[in-house]
């Protein structure tokens, strides 16, 4: 199942996508469930099945604003550096790193599939970073890595756009850069757990204006989808809903010499078969 | 005024502190209204002192749990090398830096008042740093310094503990050892704006087993509260209920030689004339 949340009317809501059209889940599965962070807290994803048969679609999926699948996860914890060749893409000669690099971002900083993703006034150097992201479905601190997969709900497309010249603002940390408001995207959806068989041979391409720039399998991964949940959960108690986005490949515009910042009207794809393809026009603030 | 976050029968719940009582809001203040943020949110703070002005307490300080005052802010951001003398500290040889170092926190990360701090079994290196936290009133994107002001809902005591050998785990970020479950402390509550004049000399004092620690005052900030809201909301909208950490002074247990992390049994307190003092104890998980 695809998992799509969305706006309609001024009003959040989420249900599943099906063909053109979304059958709408909200206030269908419970009270108290209005979202899809609502539906993995309390489980009732399992229901979905039996009450979408022969339902018919509420809306059309070009008639709704999509959002980001989790529009307001209580965490979200990008991972860098952690494909094949990246480390060594920083030319700063340290050896490859034995933990991961991790740092969050705020909902604010993303947009859903559809929406234009920001360039501020404040930068020329907006890039993307096309990456796949897990979906939380279940509780869990210290998960074992055998045990970590069970704990994914899903997968979606997430373009972890940075403003390069803000990333190295401060003495530590990337959060500047990586947090303006509207620079990344996420979606279209959230694609079911059931739908994967393991995620260690999903590709990743990241294309600017139908030009490949990005392309990866999770295969070259430094740190495997098990190894982050488990490393993460050590710190931190994950809960239902919220993101780990596993990282980029090489080939951001940043590596380019010159550089490939984007600009307005370039159209930023990611696309991960299986999931599907995450669309955005870039604007201008 | 001085609100209040708590817990009392498995409920979350709000309310003015008034000597040993508190005066619960959780309802009061209007339909939908059963947080501090939510009460940030709707601008509900204003009518407070009319419907508490007479009432009884509901609740005795010493029969509830505190939380911290936002339980679940959208954001957590805290800020790092901010007082006098703390970029010396690292003996890195480094110029003062030019922009604030930034880095968010989970909610998951703190208690309130009286709960304990934990040191996680993959540590023996938990540390205190004293802070005084800004919890935001209102809104706002690229705000002037000159308004930043009024966007202070209030302030609250901060105990950013951390996970020193967790810190630097990555290539980049301090994530990880900012971010151990249960390794902070927010509170006990947050003291409104109005009880303050002016925000440029407020005196911070973090105490260990009695033995003084740290002490020092925001005259000595490299960058002020004005300037920290200003720069933040470059790049994201601050929502009300968001949380910014102003930064810690020299003293923190890393510091010393040979170095003085936490251990069971130790008793923090942050002190901050005009919020009150911020205690916990601390225990191995």
């Amino acid at each position: 199942m695809k998992i799509v949340s969305f706006e309609v009317g001024g009003q959040a809501r989420f249900g599943v996508a099906q063909g053109t059209g979304i059958v709408d889940l909200t206030g269908r599965l419970g009270a108290g469930i209005h979202s899809l962070r609502d539906a993995l807290a309390q489980g009732a994803l399992e229901g979905i099945g039996a009450s979408v048969l022969g339902a018919g679609p509420d809306f059309s999926l070009d008639e709704v604003k999509l959002l980001p699948p989790v529009p307001f996860p209580e965490k979200i914890i990008c991972v860098g550096v952690n494909y094949g060749h990246r480390n060594e893409e920083y030319k700063d000669g340290s050896a490859a790193p034995r933990f991961p690099s991790v740092f969050p971002r705020f909902p604010g900083s993303f947009v859903g599939h559809g929406s234009p993703l920001l360039r501020p006034r404040e930068s020329e150097q907006l890039d993307y970073e096309g990456e796949i992201a897990i979906v939380i479905g279940k509780r869990g601190r210290r998960i074992a890595q055998d045990d970590a997969e069970s704990h994914i709900a899903g997968l979606t497309c997430l373009n972890e756009g940075t403003v390069r010249d803000w990333v190295r603002h401060g003495k530590f940390n990337v959060t500047q850069g990586k947090n303006f408001d509207a620079s990344g995207s996420m979606g279209p959806w959230m694609a079911t757990a059931d739908e994967f068989d393991g995620y260690d041979r999903l590709e990743i391409i990241t294309r600017v204006n139908g030009q490949e720039r990005q392309r990866d399998t999770t295969a070259n991964l430094i740190f495997s989808f098990r190894y982050l949940i488990h490393y993460i959960s050590t710190w931190t108690t994950l809960q239902p809903g919220d993101v780990i986005s596993t990282g980029t490949p090489i080939g951001a515009g940043v590596r380019f010499d010159p550089p490939r910042f984007l600009k307005a009207g370039d159209v930023v794809e990611v696309e991960v078969p299986g999931i599907g393809i995450l669309c955005n026009k870039v604007a201008n603030e």
